[in-house]
């Protein structure tokens, strides 16, 4: 088992912020203050084309830890943030780019690429899990959530499918192709957000993916709009979502 | 115009509550302890059958006044709680008892006997918030939401289809059928709740009139279950809503 490698700490916006590597895959951890308690650790996916300090990522991580005094941790995924590019990456790029600038569905590319993508992180976040989980603030019997939109679903879809260390999680934005199927080996409590007016993703995929998952517990939030409208506020929805299951209070600025 | 009558003042659990009339109607307003500032005024509804002190409202208003400071009123629908019964009223309760008891659907007993008490108690809702911006606590150019579900929905859309003074509200549970058209005319933000695996309310039909809100802001909560299920977390999600867009912050216990 590799083991984790912190490689930088700073600390502001109160919260610590720890680079730290698992083998070859690099990812950041953000805690509450040094010498708190034990606390649940939120796993966060980053979107497709994204990396693991985009803005929607500390922007998350920063509600979590200080509204709820969660741990956060992102790796990035294979081909993005600091790991290399391979030639299909570069070519996944160049199809993507061209689809948008002909005007044609961008869906079969992003399908296809989130796929690939998902098939190699899924066995590196169970690693980091693994390792992360050997931190004394973290601990091996502690609670674990998972958040990931787009790309971030398809990660996580299959990742919580096979780890049951996850015991609730926050998906959305994604079709139910590659995904009903695994999302219907899933019971845990989920939130599933997806964009009434959602220009590449049809209305009937986004509801046909949430009720693939078999979840008792599980909260569809349709907001109007398209996708990149999503609303800020459902990040605050995820907070509380967690704090819900994890037994957290939870303070957030108006 | 009829102005407000207080008939009983009593306080308990952080909030003051007075009983009062305006005209026929009774009914009843909840508040922070006295002295506070303005601050804004919920409607609540109360369901098909209920009262306006019915656990349901008592539990929504200590919610909206302890955490976040509004004004909360409910009025008794006309053939509820203290008001009298008619004929038609009693008809119409062995009608959805003899539905129950034979297994029928009861859908068309309650859209037709939500539509009748919309018809009646829409005036009644405008002359009683009418009289409520009198008092210098809510005032006449305050902010004023509407909640309610079930024949609250019934009772709310046609309100706020013709109440501007109303610029946020909570819907949800019910039939598209008297209300599409309605909803269409609605273009404030809205949050509408739907059970997913509603016994009563075909999956469609929920979605439907979610559909037919002209809202630009508007937010879908569908939850796994049946219509009985709703999630009491629907609740604060509510109290976060009118936060939102009257600009106040929220203290709700874990």
């Amino acid at each position: 088992m590799n083991s984790l490698h912190f490689t930088a700490e700073s600390s502001s916006n109160g919260m610590v912020q720890r680079d730290f590597a698992v083998g070859e895959v690099p990812g950041v951890l953000w805690s509450p203050a040094p010498g708190a308690d034990r606390a649940p650790l939120i796993l966060l996916a980053h979107d497709g084309g994204k990396h693991k300090k985009h803005p929607a990522m500390t922007g998350r991580a920063h509600r979590l830890v200080t509204g709820c005094g969660f741990h956060v941790a992102v790796i990035d995924a294979p081909g993005h943030g600091d790991r290399p590019r391979t030639a299909r990456d570069e070519r996944e790029k160049l199809a993507l780019a061209g689809a948008r600038a002909a005007g044609e569905p961008v869906g079969p590319i992003v399908l296809r690429h989130n796929a690939h993508v998902a098939e190699l992180v899924v066995p590196e976040w169970q690693a980091t899990l693994d390792a992360l989980q050997e931190l004394p603030e973290i601990g091996t019997d502690g609670q674990v959530g998972f958040f990931g939109v787009r790309m971030g679903t398809a990660i996580g879809v299959p990742l919580v499918a096979v780890e049951p260390r996850i015991t609730a999680a926050v998906f959305g934005l994604h079709w139910p192709d590659d995904l009903a199927e695994k999302a219907k080996q899933i019971t845990i409590p989920i939130e599933f957000a997806m964009q009434w007016d959602d220009e590449h993703i049809p209305r009937e995929a986004g509801l046909a993916l949430f009720d693939a998952f078999a979840s008792k517990e599980k909260t569809l939030h349709a907001n109007a709009g398209k996708q990149g409208e999503l609303p800020r506020f459902e990040a605050d929805s995820a907070v509380h979502f967690f704090a819900r299951h994890f037994g957290r209070a939870v303070t957030l600025p108006a």
